[in-house]
């Protein structure tokens, strides 16, 4: 029995020596919502606090949710047996009615499946992937690096200009052989294919890996791994505008909602290259600027306030970017030619350590 | 030169000659609206009919028109020559302010820069890809094949879980070797991954290709090459819902905006296997349906309505959804087991033929 294993099987156990002894069974949940979470100096990370609720079966108000509880713990330990993977939303219809001789609709829809899936990852101090439990997948990744999963090996730069499509659990991957010097994580997926195109992994040692978006956990744990396994630097490239900077934290120091996580998934000595509000004087871009909208600044007065963003780099450039009124996206550099950002742009920043922290 | 700068030159001259005739010069544009939009029964594909727009220069309602027409095609004959790529995004921001000595904005916003873009791919009969120009990518890809790219070969069934990341353009890839016997195109990456993991394109001779949602460009323009060169049949796998079928009747016949594209994305010969209403019934899913919405059925009475959907199977598919008010994932299949889909469903279905038209 592997530890996993063993840290489910001591779950449900501590449940049975509870109705052994005649007790009410309860299970103590860590509280996830934002009123225990705060951002660790120490760390440089977001964490959770000590807050914990109790559930228990004999509390009609917990009856429901103990039953689900049990239910999605039981279902991860059959697949940590079995080696198998499931979806979240597999396990969402896996699970519903699923007790026999009853009509029960154990679930009413997959928010439900979910949080409990999130609830039994915080209470056990493992990650979902872990419980072979899966997110949904997004982004790739190009650069010199051999991987090595489920018996295949190969480069992940001579994949064409496809690029390694990264899965949702990345825990069983291995990294044979390294030969890139950082990674660099990209917003888009237009700006990783220019640097693909550009051949910039190759001329600068460098992973690219598109997170289309916000990073998914997948992305978010193999920029991790490398890091922490390989010891590669982590520098982030996005849009200049309040979601692109929340993109970098959550890389960073991780996110709110996922603050337990963030241990497993973020990279507090992540640097951040750009697109910058200074980048818009200093590459003269302020043709290609496109105007803030009233949301964005709501967004950048809430990114301002927060404590992981109290550097006073980073203060000025949120300050910058609400005087000049306008964002800027990683795009905009096709205005000074096609070539220009891995041509001058990255390399210079990159050259210079031209960070925001 | 090669065919697709020639296209690009003849544009060009035949303005040039117009003004050297001393005429307004003026541009002959295929309509794009639906008014212009049909279902042909021989090709089986929705098409684009022959109305045509004259755009003159010295129309002021038009200047402005002629005026990005000529910027985009001008770029593009650069990308072309260069044998560069850019993304769409990029070409808005490369040529928004570009006109040397004015202020004028030539741009006001991406949606200007795309509308010219497909004016040039229509009125030049041409994909935007062959223009070198690039949409946002999605999709991936897993099966036994080989591939070439970029000076790279591999073969997509050797990426670990992974699978192979489709570009935004396919143009230039090449199929060296085919082991693989048909595609199956899957909505959702969650079930893509399903399979995999139960090696089910290794034990059925598939290619599972993940669209993740209404297909992408590269992924339908993948699909059409790899059925007419290398006669892969096609299968569509998407969840029991009008979204689900529209993504469907995407990949046969095409798409109502795309439709001058569909000879060139679309394959008319593909199959649908599932999530069908049957399938409640025979498998005794009813307990894992999920109730329509107004929106949806909605939806559904309009795909009933479609020229394409008049095949009295899926009339009979249609009106039993509406009837069972319910509509049934892929993911739903899981409340079986989860090798139920990979073991049972598929095979089953696919060598019975048992597919919806």
């Amino acid at each position: 029995m592997n530890e996993i294993e063993e840290n489910l099987e001591q779950f449900g156990l501590s449940v049975y020596e509870q109705i052994d002894k005649g007790r009410s069974p309860y299970m103590k949940i860590p509280q996830r919502g934002l009123g225990n979470v705060s951002f660790d100096e120490s760390s440089r990370m977001l964490v959770l606090g000590d807050k914990h609720s109790k559930r228990y079966y004999m509390n009609v108000a917990h009856t429901r949710k103990f039953m689900q509880t049990l239910l999605v713990a039981s279902y991860c330990r059959r697949l940590v047996e079995e080696g198998k993977h499931a979806g979240i939303r597999e396990l969402y219809y896996a699970l519903k009615h699923s007790i026999a001789g009853s009509r029960e609709n154990t679930f009413d829809d997959q928010t439900e499946s979910n949080a409990i899936a999130e609830d039994i990852e915080v209470s056990l101090d493992l990650l979902r992937e872990q419980l072979n439990l899966t997110a949904d997948r997004r982004g790739y990744m190009y650069g010199d690096i051999v991987i090595r999963d489920d018996g295949d090996e190969f480069n992940a730069s001579r994949l064409g200009r496809g690029g390694w499509a990264v899965p949702g659990t990345v825990e069983d991957i291995e990294f044979p052989e390294v030969s890139a010097e950082y990674i660099l994580v990209v917003e888009t997926a237009a700006m990783a294919d220019r640097l693909i195109e550009e051949k910039f992994a190759q001329n600068n040692g460098a992973i690219i890996i598109a997170c289309q978006g916000q990073a998914p956990r997948g992305v978010r744990r193999l920029i991790h791994r490398l890091h922490y396994e390989r010891n590669l630097p982590v520098i982030a490239f996005t849009d200049g505008d309040p979601y692109g900077w929340y993109i970098y934290s959550t890389i960073k120091q991780g996110s709110m909602n996922l603050a337990y996580l963030s241990k497993r998934l973020s990279v507090p000595d992540s640097k951040f290259v750009g697109m910058t509000m200074r980048d818009i004087e200093q590459y003269g871009l302020h043709s290609v600027t496109e105007r803030l909208k009233s949301t964005d600044k709501s967004r950048i007065k809430e990114l301002k306030s927060y404590e992981w963003f109290k550097h006073k780099k980073w203060q000025k450039e949120l300050e910058l970017c609400l005087k000049l009124g306008v964002r800027i996206e990683q795009q905009a550099l096709a205005n000074k030619s096609l070539e220009f950002v891995a041509k001058e742009y990255l390399p210079d920043k990159i050259e210079h350590k031209d960070f925001l922290p």
